[in-house]
């Protein structure tokens, strides 16, 4: 098997797991947690989503949270963005990446967005042209890249050709696909992104994984046997569907980062740090959470030491 | 990457499931769990020690259990033994496959079975002889092959010495690895299951994985990979660590049939009589455990369907 020298890590907590949410955290919970993750050493981590604050109330504090993060050089702050509006606001808080995400599945658009795919991406154009023009980086991202609660499989020409929209229509450098709901699977993970590796061998590409059916540590093995160093992740596994309790979420980034160490996989990222802050973030949210290290602590205990 | 065609499973819920739970199962729920596996289509099932009753109480009734079992054709019934009265009374209940467990750390088998590695293997050396001759196979276990809680990373040569003693002095043509305590890589997996593939080309391998820090799912790609088509698993993912209470142990059935229908690689067994199985274990235990699919059941639910 072929396994990278380090790998890019991308922290989505702050957004993703957050935005489904009860316990809403305050505006200094939320910096807290942010700058805690770049102090362990976490190179990516996605702040917030300038998006409806009817729509997702999580995240209507995001212009205060970028306003008043204290940046350390180096770290990549970037924020989801889903219409012009939204960039003027990210621009306005500093925010220097912006991120729009297209699902793969129309129904999937339609159900959450109310518009086709088609009418997102027109949209995008725009954002894409504005944000740059006012000096900021845009990414991009594939959800329900991998399958769709309602159509199921989602065919990889699909994938591609939204991929390809992105790329051409958006000029968009640095991709993600997401297996927003779990589906997704190492033999598909590995085949997938080995085809979009070749077809667009330009684009950073991210894997964005949920642990839903317990699959993502799985997925990134399979991933990065394809070739991709760039993984997103959630602490404390924050970010479960909010339509089914009890089912996990996001991958918790500290078993993703303690899976690496124990591989030899460098991310350039304190675990211990990152166990300390998904403990905090666990007690802040009130509830059990998907993670391993949480439940049973890293390799090198004597916690476990039965038949 | 490589995929096998097919794998062979082994439910293992019946013995290593069960034998640290706080809850005593019946006679008749036992044989209603190992009958059900069978029905679904499981090749092997271990269904349960004869060891010391008052080491491990829960298997007391292993006698019982294999003598009244309704036995289906072609599945093989194997159960775990220590020593000679162990075998006899296996024999005695039917029981034609016997396995022998050795740990690969001093220290392990120490805290377990208060005696050395070397006069295990001499106890276990009769052993064998006495089940062959009274027409019953041997198998064997190597339990925390890959880590050792109280040792740390156990020395692939270590592995290998214990695995030449089984194959040469006990004659064994199937051998197990055990992660005891969950803390094998899927790096790790790779390169040691490729090792004893190698070194031991007549010997059948199975991996026995658990899911204490998320990675058994990983783990078994990464086995898949080095050509190991043979896992043990348990129902509910049943069989945590006594000592460490709310982590995961053995990874589920349903969840290792779940991926592998999804990735297309035959098991043989009815995902859907699994999973109805592990539920009612689920309940029968009266507590929570580290099951995906109990949790947010298989792909093509629509379930999950969040943002």
């Amino acid at each position: 098997m072929n396994w990278p020298e380090k790998i890019i890590f991308c922290e989505v907590g702050p957004r993703d797991g957050l935005q489904n949410e009860k316990t809403t955290l305050s505006v200094e919970q939320k910096i807290s947690l942010i700058e805690g993750a770049a102090e362990a050493g976490v190179p990516i981590i996605e702040i917030g989503s300038f998006v409806n604050p009817k729509a997702v109330p999580q995240m209507a504090d995001s212009d205060e949270v970028a306003k008043r993060l204290r940046r350390l050089p180096g770290v990549e702050y970037r924020a989801l963005v889903a219409n012009i509006k939204g960039v003027e606001r990210a621009l306005a808080a500093g925010i220097t990446k912006v991120k729009l995400t297209l699902s793969a599945s129309e129904s999937h658009a339609k159900a959450n967005l109310n518009k086709s795919v088609g009418e997102l991406l027109k949209g995008f154009e725009e954002c894409a042209a504005f944000a740059r023009e006012n000096g900021a980086e845009v990414s991009g991202a594939i959800s329900t890249a991998f399958g769709c609660p309602f159509e199921g499989k989602i065919p990889v020409e699909r994938v591609a050709s939204i991929a390809g929209r992105f790329v051409e229509d958006l000029g968009v450098t640095e991709l993600s696909l997401s297996d927003t709901t779990g589906m997704a699977n190492p033999r598909q993970v590995y085949d997938r992104a080995s085809h979009m590796i070749e077809k667009f061998p330009q684009v950073k590409w991210f894997l964005h994984l949920h642990n839903t059916r317990g699959m993502a540590l799985a997925n990134i093995v399979a991933g990065m046997n394809a070739g991709v160093i760039r993984y997103d992740a959630s602490l404390a596994g924050l970010g479960g569907c909010p339509f089914a309790p009890g089912a996990s979420g996001n991958v918790a980034s500290e078993d993703v980062l303690h899976m690496l160490r124990e591989m030899g996989i460098e991310s350039g990222i304190d675990l211990d740090k990152m166990i300390a802050l998904a403990r905090r973030l666990q007690q802040w949210v009130g509830h059990d959470t998907d993670s391993a290290m949480l439940r049973a602590g890293p390799c090198g205990g004597t916690a476990c030491a039965g038949k």
